[in-house]
């Protein structure tokens, strides 16, 4: 049940957000190995100003930022998971015409009885 | 100080939303034995389509998504705190006519040096 | 790459929004020791009412409350850099009006390979 919550422009996501939803879902399946039902988004439309980035920092070009938040639970091989993740989160953007410089992905990992969703693990 | 940070429906914050923050921390004050003044909570209504979820993973019937973030110190007995706080939820919303089917909870722990509240731990 | 979610009222935001973030950013490179191009800010203005909490929990007076979730790499000496990160934020919003009693900091920790910003480390 990895939860995603994502803060990014709301010209974005009322141009493209149903399709960033299923570019991450993807993602997920492929990387992190869930099911596509195993499917919890939470998206956050942001104004000008409110998020807030430099435009270089790391040597990349950043001309926006799409903040995607993670929370799932640790389990093994995670660092393997997580970089596919990643890179698969990449690629379906780029066929969203959203660069990969623009991408924020940050995660957290907690364990299984930290969980509710109508029944306990 | 668990810190609660709830995703809903606009709709569902402007008929209850007053009533899920007493029901929320009525849960806490049960399950993870909190003084009910330690009461930090922030409320972010959605839009339709915000809220992305799945009817039916996880073999329940999902028709709308509460989501609720909780962190709080990781502390003894804690697996058992957290399922009466689930358990506590459930029934305080169940009062409100929210179906448990229709909520979630996500878990993330830290410890005491991780807060500031106008003082340190 | 810490990553600051602020939630504040949307008032403070609009009259003070550009001073804050800037204010947490000095308040990182102090504390944190960070570069201050390591900048990645999102506020989420609330509206009366989505903020909830308690006047004095915790023995202060709290009028208002400002709510900072910040996610970062678990290094050492953590706790020292983490209350000089307190104390630097709390002396910066000062400067701009913002009483220590109606701040809140919650930090979570994850790793190296939890991140991705067009690269991973």
């Amino acid at each position: 049940m990895p939860l995603i919550q994502v803060d990014l422009d709301r010209q974005l996501w009322e141009e493209k957000g149903k399709a960033i939803s299923g570019a991450i879902q993807r993602a997920q399946v492929e990387g992190l190995r869930i099911p596509a039902e195993d499917l919890f988004h939470v998206f956050r439309p942001r104004e000008a100003g409110e998020i807030v980035f430099h435009p270089s920092f790391g040597g990349v070009e950043r001309r926006s930022l799409i903040v995607i938040r993670v929370v799932f639970v640790h389990e093994h091989p995670v660092v393997k998971h997580k970089y596919a993740f990643y890179e698969a989160v990449a690629r379906e953007f780029a066929d969203l015409g959203i660069r990969s410089d623009d991408i924020m992905i940050c995660v957290t990992e907690n364990t299984y009885e930290d969980w509710y969703a109508g029944y306990v693990n």
